[in-house]
């Protein structure tokens, strides 16, 4: 199947707030974060030994992602002004790209001799990102110029690595960090030039086969660069987990174009192993902080997840790719799922603000008293690694690709949402409030056949038409309308047995959303909080918040009383000898107090003040009345 | 008050039992384990370089402790050929002491040029064991030779350590592992001879003072071994839980010695620190592997306790010092929690097999699967570290010293059992089957006044006298016969809501013992295993294990049914798309299956075969008939 952004306009409801808040608030606020920081004047090259803002090995990345998150805007809208920050960076990387091609500001201001010598100073990554912003201001504008650009520079990278007829001799020979290899298909796609698609292949068959690259410490040693062997034998996800999503997506686009078997195996297995043993329920990636990296199978502390943002966007792409070979609506469930949860957590309500982590429970006594390494608590305006921010500048700005694919008179509806796809002759469009409700009106012109995805969370459907399931999707026959209901319902989820953290707790999820709830809403104190599993007693009451345009629900759970004062509980008056205030072990006395949940969606939280926060509450059957 | 293990006899019951099982099988296989593994032979000081068995730095502690162990037993029984081995060793070390006092066999045969050069290596805590196996055998059998040769050793240590008038020069001035300062303070109670108080004085005093004991890195850095600031401003407990625990001994010693209150309030503190927010519920002590050292206060995992036996052993150390400055009950309960579950759990039933480790959970399938460290899971004969099983002789030999003490026409019944106590003209009996259940008739003759410890535990007794609570004692006047009841139900017990992991799980305990659920009794699985808070549906049973002596229960619980087929669930079977049978995340569909759980005392868990443990277990309130 096809997918492209260009194909698709949002034209109401939820993501299109999105798309819209992020054209008008976070492309802004993004461009003058990387403005104060000195990011945007880092392009002019003319930094020098004792001024401020040393341009750091990755500043390049942060802008050209941004770049492209701004040319997809572009391809939208005429906003001369956003294009003018655009071409005047065009300006400054022309006037400072070497006669030989190569472009990166650190490695020529800073550090001129150090081109190549270490694996894990981005260089190739910077150089990728650079790519993927050419070749989307190509497809915005149809002006060539920045894509001229990357493709001198592809083929000086192309020289030094893989035809070895260029210089310096690079001391590695694939990326520290993988970006390039899905930049360099992307610009093959463009371009139609095969050197890309040759070069790309070149970094992915390459890696985990020089024995010196297994080595290293640290953030560039074998497993954590997954480079400890080679990709087709790589069927467990390790080491950092952004990495690890844009390899496993370059793996996917290469085996999608040449039908490699075994890489493809290798992406359906990668892809298992993450979707049934290391994500989160927010769809977040890479568990602990040491690394930023996966660990082993259901080992996902809720506390101290690390679920960094780019992981999940990671996660979208690479979905996103096995889906346009496979054609399995599970793979839109999952990038359903990021984009909801674990990718929209890292973007704050007001649009400029972000989270680097995303963290299932903030326990602030708890980091207070431990003073240990905690996830952050605030969303920060720039971070000094500031990868995720303009990451989601590009995802939210090409929505579009997600929600629908097409091949020779067939259109598959991925996501919901008010919108408009036309291509070859086909045009559909959606009328929802989704995640609302359920309900979805389909209008179809022009196809032959119709796929829906009915999502991997709904308990049952309607539809008014005939339509067989076929790989997650109800497939209707023709064109016309349908008009399709998804039952959706708060539901209390669990985990897996062997995700001991989660063991007698439960997560509330509504259609995609999972929910979360919030110290402010609770006099403070969340985790004391207790779901009903009775859906009476629960009696969840739905309003959609204003804030969010999203459902917020209210309902019946419970507070566990903790003895404020053992000494005077009743429950141990008659003791003979009273037991101490801070006493570590005493008879369990059960005291629930009837508690009003307040659960609102997991990706809103931490967008009023400093407060405690928890996804996975305990659970238990109560009837206040009764006792 | 006084305390004397030689004025007390047990007489019949539970520890009686230990006593003599002490006595016939593990003080034999100690000492057979250690002379096959050459501990023994090495005290003739004649290993060469290729020869076999080269003598470790700690051998000369575990071989004396054992020898301790032997002298309390000689103190109350003619054993000829228990009494040969013992002065055969002292034979050795006799013949192989320095002319200037020194002894120690590593540092004699393995590397002499080496002597006081490493504060890790153990010498000062060799040799302070070395002095308590002198007390004791000279209090066993009023023969001094070894008691000479100890002082002759102190002397030494004296004049190279605090009046540096002998050589060489040590590098260090306080030893890295504490205990020759309790033994020192032993050494001068024994012999009356005041040096040897200032020598622990010295110690104890010097401790923290010494910048550069506050670095080194590892197993002798400043907080693993206590130095990090002087002992007086020492009020949470840090390190190596062994060392912590044997230094907060001798300063109690010191303490109640010169009435300092500076060093008592730092004693009081350190055991509050303890007991309120580092010791598990088996009185473990020590949480993490790491140094075997502990973390912060209420991080106490259950699968990955350190817990080690000699931990416990120190604590009963510090706690009995405590009590007798303090004549305050709640040091027994503690010295009681100590005997019955962490220390006894170092000890198989069969009396010859030993844990160094005591975790609170075994997951035999996680320990496969994550391939991390855990703790084992079989008891050993004998461990290259061997601390813990002479330890645990020279503790069963000498237990009734922790039952009574006495002061001036006063008696203290600390612990219960069996047993008769004799001295300064009052004599007292216990008649009791305790812990089967809380009956105990005192007898007590010439005393002016009894105090009874009513155990912390003890929700309500009876007693058929008047009395008094103080201090966590029943105080009666006079002297006669007193039948005191406590009442003992099998009760479940909580942790404080600050120790997270044990959220919503509770631990069974009756009377003093706690209780564990061993997967052979479970078909295996004990994870899935969830206590019936209602005590009238739980119906716990006793019976009397056979084997160990003690009360085991019976009663019914439940057990979590998790879905082995979750697309074939009947819950989920109306869904349009099945949900995968490796899925993390599905709809919370509780079934639970009557269980009948059958919990045995802590301290016997693995004596059988290899199985899963667990202490602390999921609750509920379940009624299988009404649904």
């Amino acid at each position: 199947m096809k997918t492209d952004y260009r194909t698709v306009r949002l034209t109401g409801g939820f993501w299109k707030l999105k798309e819209d808040l992020n054209r008008d608030i976070t492309i802004p606020a993004v461009y003058n974060r990387f403005d104060e920081t000195g990011r945007i004047r880092a392009f002019r090259c003319d930094w020098k030994e004792g001024m401020p803002d040393m341009p750091h090995i990755f500043w390049d990345s942060d802008v050209v992602k941004w770049m492209e998150g701004a040319a997809y805007v572009l391809s939208r809208e005429n906003i001369p002004e956003l294009e003018e920050k655009v071409e005047s960076l065009i300006d400054e990387i022309e006037k400072n790209q070497g006669e030989d091609g190569y472009f990166n500001i650190h490695f020529t201001v800073v550090k001129p001799e150090a081109r190549f010598t270490n694996r894990d100073w981005h260089e190739l990554y910077c150089a990728g990102h650079l790519m993927e912003a050419a070749v989307a201001y190509f497809e915005a504008t149809g002006r060539d110029r920045f894509l001229k650009i990357a493709e001198k520079y592809a083929t000086y990278i192309k020289a030094v690595f893989m035809d070895k007829t260029a210089g310096p001799t690079p001391t590695f020979s694939t990326p520290g960090h993988e970006e390039i290899e899905l930049a360099l298909y992307r610009l093959y796609r463009c371009t139609g030039n095969r050197d890309w698609l040759d070069l790309c292949a070149h970094f992915i068959n390459t890696r985990g086969t020089d024995p010196s690259e297994g080595e290293g410490t640290a953030w560039a040693n074998g497993k954590q660069v997954q480079s400890h062997i080679p990709v087709r034998e790589q069927f467990s996800a390790v080491g950092h987990s952004v990495r690890a999503g844009y390899l496993y997506t370059a793996m996917a686009d290469l085996a999608g174009e040449t039908g490699d078997e075994a890489l493809m195996t290798a992406c359906r297995r990668l892809y298992e192993d993450l979707v049934y043993g290391k994500m989160y329920i927010t769809g977040g990636l890479g568990s602990t902080c040491h690394g930023e990296a996966f660990t082993i199978p259901y080992d996902m502390p809720n506390d101290q997840a690390y679920t960094e943002t780019c992981a999940s966007i990671a996660m979208i792409y690479f979905a996103h790719r096995m889906n346009k070979i496979e054609h399995d609506a599970k793979y839109a469930d999952t990038i359903e799922k990021e984009l909801y949860n674990g990718m929209l957590s890292g973007l704050s309500l007001s649009g400029d603000a972000f989270f680097y982590e995303n963290p299932l429970e903030i326990h602030l006594d708890n980091y207070k008293k431990q003073g240990g390494r905690y996830p952050i608590t605030r969303r920060q305006k720039v971070f000094g690694c500031s990868c995720c921010p303009p990451n989601l500048n590009r995802v939210l700005s090409s929505l579009g690709q997600y929600f629908y694919a097409w091949e020779d008179g067939t259109v598959w509806v991925n996501q919901f949402g008010d919108s408009t796809f036309a291509s070859d002759g086909m045009k559909v469009t959606q009328a929802t409030e989704y995640p609302v409700n359920g309900e979805i009106t389909i209008t179809a012109e022009g196809t032959e056949t119709l796929y829906v995805r009915i999502p991997d969370w709904c308990p049952s459907f309607t539809a008014d038409r005939d339509y067989v399931m076929e790989k997650g999707y109800a497939k209707f026959a023709g064109d016309g309308v349908i008009h399709i209901v998804f039952t959706m319902l708060p539901t209390l989820m669990q985990s897996a047995v062997g995700v001991y953290k989660n063991l007698d707790k439960a997560a509330l999820q509504y259609g995609p959303l999972i929910y979360c709830a919030e110290g402010i809403d609770h006099d403070g104190d969340v985790h004391s909080l207790y779901f009903n599993t009775d859906p009476k007693a629960a009696d969840w009451q739905m309003e959609v918040c204003e804030t969010c345009g999203l459902p917020v629900f209210t309902g019946n759970g419970a507070r566990r009383i903790d003895h404020p004062n053992l000494s005077a509980h009743p429950a141990f008056s008659g003791y003979p000898r009273p037991i101490p205030q801070n006493a570590l072990y005493y008879p369990l006395d059960l005291t629930y107090q009837p508690a009003r949940l307040r659960m609102i969606p997991y990706h809103t939280f931490a967008n009023r003040e400093e407060t405690n926060m928890i996804v996975y509450l305990g659970y238990g059957r109560f009837s206040f009345c009764e006792e």
